[in-house]
């Protein structure tokens, strides 16, 4: 067995910074309905046309007044005003209140001209057609000015927002029904390994079901990507080679699983170079080690190692800020906080950065890792640490920085 | 203008509590494909029909070789052991390994019979066709034995999880391409209101652009529920009422906007008697007071506020959990944190539970309501808190409790 010895492996950091530099975000948009949108990126700003609300209106059921009318009135000698009529949400009132007069309106209801000044129901007492109001009511008092939730011209939302239902909401209250937001970035991942069968499949001897594909485009689709799997490819130079450019014609990002590290069956530290700019193999971290990325003029191919686990945790702290990236999303997709170790950990290799998944719960980790090639060894974890290079044991106790993870959403919730 | 006024308001922690105890949650299951499956919550356990690995494999590449063979192994004097041969990860041994045999061996490979650990390239050397193994070898190292990830019979996913990426792997580790989950809530939004137009229609005089179904839509479809919506109905008792019976035919829950508070076109009180159990009318909390909900025999309808922001407020602290347990998905889906008050902050009714929609960022959080019937008051927050009757002063540096929505994705990266 032949080897092809690493280079100088790569600092953790320097390799996540060099990949999200050489990323090229998608360009493609497309329209979707607003009620479809949550969670997408918009693709360019959008200002209001008009202002909202477009007309003065009650924020509360009550009564519309001239609030120099209430200048003097107290609860021993309240105010006593006309009612002339009811405004609900949707009527105007057909003439201008005159001094002395007020109108019952409801929430939402048009402000009618002369009035100022809403008081509510639960303020005021009525004796038949007179309104007695027991203080002084503040000019504005339970009103929406035009253009108080916002003025013509306001920006509703910025390229590159990814869509809450707020944004939605006022998006809404402009009338629109649809918007025009970034493509999903599509993914292609490539299984690469004699010894993997794609699952459904039947195995032979000493083959084992491949699992990559699922957890990598799981990560993808959280992320808000679309992936695309292909079968496993055989450990053939050639046939990997013809299966990532097949798939650089269509995707925006191409991932190869296995055939990553340093033996003579791993065959993509030969292939890359060939696809363009090699921008690193390996990477100075534990697992994840057998890494390498490579640009072509507009794309990223990254060989992610085989190892279940090693992959995963790579596409947790390395590709989930790419995959956001890539679809125009800003911060890295996880939630910054610091954990007390329940337990303590041993760090096997000081000289490297240490991926250790967590189980955070309460504001307390536990570390869930048990094997590079245990995919069960990250069934429990809902975020991870990227320990730098040096720390080597991690005491019962000791506060670390972790990220919790965007998926499931209870997962996150756990803590 | 007639008044039907509340009763005896809910304490929020109750009303939240009745209206959770009263979700049935959704029955009905479909199969769908592992790729597409994150984030769905399974409908029954799965267990482990073999074990993985089903065979000892290799977790590094290296050589395989018999540990009782380098027992007296140092670095001045290492064992020296004759080289047989290769296995990749494919491959078997066509025969056991003998006393003093050694084997390259690739990650994954399948150890040989008599062979019980592999030491990595990295720590021997090679001479011609004999191996120099500087150490002891542990017995059993860089080697996964059978059912070292999970065994025959191993729980690899509980009914009512939501699948993680991880989960995922595991069932695809077993050789499944698709899994049982549980189908989406189907969710109903009714607007209701003369004033209301939805997006895209003419508005005329007092009118406005409906904006509750899309902001309901996107916590729906945030929280794993299917949204479907009617467009807004006048203020009319009949017609709201054959709505809603309309809605409980094909939905799993039914939110009705608007016509929730005591004015004499508030509808709501009157018809939701006549649907089933009423739960409650009115909350001690602000804003989202006009809130009601009714529990027919399976089914909640739920009566939001019609002010946008009292709506939606609404859905983060009181119907994101409603909507999670309908969906069998444990936890109400936000993330708990502490947060150091940026400014201050005059709660306006002491004696009501408060509702403060915030933005948060590195652990401080800043109010953004303005006004209950501004959406923006609501477009740059990104958590909330949900302040108890008779905190009525938030002064800045003050410590609160928050909660960290789960959309989208980047908003809950933000801190």
């Amino acid at each position: 067995m032949k080897m092809r010895p690493f280079g100088r492996l790569l600092p953790a950091e320097t390799a996540r910074r060099r990949l999200l530099r050489a990323v090229v975000p998608v360009e493609a948009t497309e329209t979707v309905g607003l009620a479809d949108a949550v969670g997408r990126v918009v693709s360019e700003d959008h200002r209001a046309p008009f202002p909202v609300p477009g007309f003065s209106r009650a924020t509360w059921d009550g009564y519309a007044l001239r609030f120099r009318d209430t200048r003097d009135a107290t609860s021993r000698s309240p105010a006593r005003l006309r009612l002339v009529g009811e405004v609900h949400a949707e009527d105007r009132l057909d003439r201008p209140l005159s001094r002395g007069e007020a109108v019952a309106i409801a929430t939402g209801g048009a402000i009618p001209r002369g009035a100022d000044a809403v008081i509510i129901f639960e303020e005021v007492s009525v004796e038949g057609s007179e309104l007695l109001v027991p203080r002084r009511v503040r000019r504005g008092e339970r009103i929406a000015d035009p253009g108080d939730d916002f003025a013509k011209g306001a920006r509703l939302v910025r390229r590159g927002v990814e869509l809450t239902p707020a944004a939605l909401g006022a998006l809404a209250a402009i009338g629109r029904t649809e918007i025009e937001v970034f493509a999903r970035p599509m993914v292609r991942v490539i299984p690469n390994g004699n010894e993997l069968v794609a699952p459904g499949g039947s195995r032979g001897p000493g083959q084992i079901y491949e699992t990559n594909n699922v957890t990598l485009s799981a990560v993808i689709s959280a992320a808000g990507g679309i992936a695309r799997a292909v079968p496993p490819v055989v450990d053939d130079a050639e046939a990997i080679e013809r299966a990532i450019r097949e798939a650089l014609s269509d995707s925006d990002l191409v991932l190869v699983t296995g055939g990553s590290s340093v033996g003579d069956h791993d065959y993509l530290p030969v292939i890359f170079p060939r696809l363009g700019r090699l921008l690193f193999h390996g990477i100075a971290v534990r697992p994840g080690k057998p890494t390498l990325a490579v640009a072509t003029s507009s794309r990223l191919v990254i060989g992610m190692p085989g190892h279940p686990t090693s992959c995963l945790l790579n596409a947790y702290w390395l590709l989930l800020p790419v995959l956001r990236r890539l679809g125009h999303r800003s911060g890295p997709g996880w939630i910054d906080t610091t954990v007390t170790m329940a337990e303590p950990y041993d760090v096997p290799t000081a000289g490297l950065s240490t991926v250790v998944p967590l189980k955070v719960a309460r504001g307390t980790g536990t570390p869930t890792f048990r094997d590079s090639s245990a995919i069960t060894s990250l069934s429990g974890a809902n975020a991870f640490a990227l320990l730098p290079p040096g720390r080597s044991h991690l005491r019962r106790g000791a506060r670390v920085s972790a990220h919790l993870l965007p998926f499931p959403i209870s997962a996150a919730a756990e803590p």
